[in-house]
């Protein structure tokens, strides 16, 4: 008996009739031919396509209505034998927290959605390599799409990692959407943690010919075992080809392409590191760490705004912001540090109600400096305040500052964790 | 009588006593030692600095309390002869507008303040080559920095170009801040344009030794002439050498550096032309824009908000945006195109109310893709459309949409003049 979960009205009908169900392996014929997997449908779907996973591992809903022909074709068995990964004496011991994304993701072969269940144990048998370098303890955190990871993650990924002072490193299987953040946060709430926590992520899931998951990993294993920098670490790949994985520092980072293997960048700089087989080249030349002295600083305080001007930006909504009780602005200005002069009675205004006002450019990246022009200094006199930082580092700064402290300022202007533009 | 413009409080009271004056060549003795030109100071300054041009050209605001000992050296006499632009016969005519910027700024040498006055005859003047390559009309728009251009200048602009069918190209001397995002809206409002409208800035101002003006004013004209294929360009340094300079589709570039002279990239491409001194190299392999006919089509609405997405990112401040009378919303995403399910139910109602919501990406570079992932398909289902184009050119075109067209979504997703990523 077929399944048809999700699917309703005319596709539904089109499906049944069609002798075709959920998990099904089909050729279809419409504007080319398709081969893939028939999917379930979700909460929202609407009644006019069938979803289908490709042999690329990419979904299309393809509109019922234009397609020719549907037929089944012969799904191949899975011949693939669990591995099992065996614990050896004597090595480093690495603790390996999977909090979901599509790192500990895998495709379920019947239905060919991609949904972040691997667990930490899981991940670790999927990369056999892991256990013959390290003895890794795992441990599921959550199971969250980073998309969809909100500030209360952070702090639950922050406690934990706080009272783990017994391994040589932490890894943490995390979503690559919106790594850089939660790396931001782990940067400052636990400021000095003596042993390196490295963020790993993968743009293809672990079950597909081209995916990164693995030496991801081993590259981040590879760096707590043979370097041990402390600090908060991005390990992504390099480029587009096996041979390098980057390491980068949590609060310099940002994915700067979609899709690529090599999406993560650091700004204005090389890598800190780069790790290849044989080798980690060093690039950073400071302590990650600002502190000496670990002392865990886990609240936060979500009342911060992150302001993109731009011509026709509003003043409105920015009034609104403010009057909400917002605690700090970070704004996203235009190049060296600016926004229109349509801004300045809101920005006056923000000042005298206390709320702190942080200037990051949306250049990305450079410096910033305000001294330069009228607008800037303009702006230094209305109580805006330069911040070197990459905004999403300042906008997580600003709610870990607000978090822990009654005023906002002089925290941010505290190099804490490598956070400032050189 | 020294002048003391801007000048109060304590700082005004020292400056007397040293007999030192807005204009006066000095040597401050502080932390270091300045050499520089006092400057007039500004509506909201404090009383604490006093402001010095450096050498560099660059403004620092020096606390008056830290100052050990400030004298006043004498000022060299300028020597500079003013050029003079003379006509040629027979040569391509080009319209020179300014409308402010750097490249359109000079320093007052007794004041060493940079402020967008030059004229387009000056700027014309200021690089004596123009004249050899070019007949040469100019005209000031306006005088504004880049940052303090709202649409309605965009406006202006445009209908200025569209009644100039009687040169080989326009050239717009415009401030690099927000340069792309006045491109954008040309190559929407002013499709199939027939001669090349280039805009050309300058990261330092025209009369510093290091200014990218000349060459970028050089560059601009070389194109119109050699070259003159039609579209919407950004001319700008390609890099930090003074041997190439790049031409980048207006719909595809950013301002991605603060300050370097190559700041301007083409996202996911190279440039559309590089050009040299003696070669032009085409890199673009379609016609800019994807229309015959020239039909100006110059209204706006700005009533359309650019939501950058992030953990945290508080959904009232959407419903707000949405309340408020907002016709569209352009989400600058997560990763290949998504916000957390936090904003569901939020976007659903944006949705049910007939707000357009587009989906951009906050990496920047890669392609959107919304079917590949729950959380997408999600949001395709909520009513979210997915746009390949940059976050600003997004914006831009969703506000030139909303003024034109009654509805949005068909004219986003109608290939103009080459937005779309490839």
């Amino acid at each position: 008996m077929p399944e048809y979960t999700g699917y309703k009205g005319e596709t539904l009908e089109f499906l049944k009739k069609s002798q075709i169900g959920v998990g099904d392996s089909v050729r279809i014929i419409s504007d080319i031919t398709y081969l893939g997997i028939v999917m379930p449908r979700y909460e929202h779907g609407d009644d006019r396509h069938v979803v289908v996973k490709l042999k690329s591992g990419y979904n299309v809903g393809l509109e019922t209505a234009s397609i020719e022909k549907i037929e089944k074709i012969p799904a191949k068995e899975k011949t693939v034998k669990e591995p099992h990964a065996e614990k050896k004496k004597g090595l480093s011991r690495i603790l390996l927290l999977s909090t979901g994304g599509t790192i500990a993701s895998k495709i379920d072969y019947r239905t060919g959605a991609v949904t972040p269940v691997l667990t930490a144990e899981e991940l670790n048998e999927s990369v056999p390599e892991l256990g013959e370098m390290a003895d890794i303890d795992t441990e599921v955190l959550f199971s969250e799409y980073s998309e969809n990871i909100v500030p209360d993650h952070w702090i639950q990924i922050a406690q934990r990692i706080a009272k783990c002072s017994e391994y040589s490193g932490v890894i943490i299987a995390h979503g690559t959407d919106t790594m850089h953040y939660t790396s931001s946060f782990l940067s400052f709430a636990l400021a000095g943690f003596s042993t390196p926590v490295v963020l790993v992520g993968s743009q293809r899931s672990t079950d597909r010919a081209s995916s990164d998951a693995a030496l991801n990993l081993m590259g981040a294993a590879r760096f707590i075992i043979n370097d041990g920098s402390r600090g908060i670490w991005i390990v992504m790949h390099h480029d587009e080809n096996d041979n390098t994985i980057a390491c980068h520092a949590g609060t310099r980072v940002r994915k700067n392409h979609t899709s690529k293997r090599g999406a993560f960048e650091t700004i204005g700089a090389d890598p800190a590191f780069i790790i290849s087989e044989n080798t980690i080249q060093k690039n950073i030349t400071r302590d990650y760490f600002n502190v000496k002295q670990f002392t865990p600083q886990i609240k936060l305080d979500t009342r911060i705004a992150l302001v993109k001007y731009h011509p026709g930006y509003d003043p409105k909504v920015f009034d609104h912001i403010i009057d909400s009780g917002c605690r700090g602005i970070i704004f996203e200005g235009t190049g060296l540090g600016h926004v229109g002069r349509t801004m300045y009675q809101s920005i006056k205004r923000a000042n005298e109600k206390g709320v702190f006002l942080g200037m990051t450019s949306q250049c990305i990246d450079g410096k910033i400096s305000m001294t330069v022009y009228e607008s800037g200094r303009d702006l230094l006199d209305l109580g805006v305040v330069p911040l070197d930082m990459i905004p999403e580092t300042a906008l997580v700064k600003a709610m870990w500052a607000a978090g822990n402290f009654g005023q906002i300022k002089d925290a941010m202007l505290n190099d804490m964790a490598s956070e400032f533009s050189q």
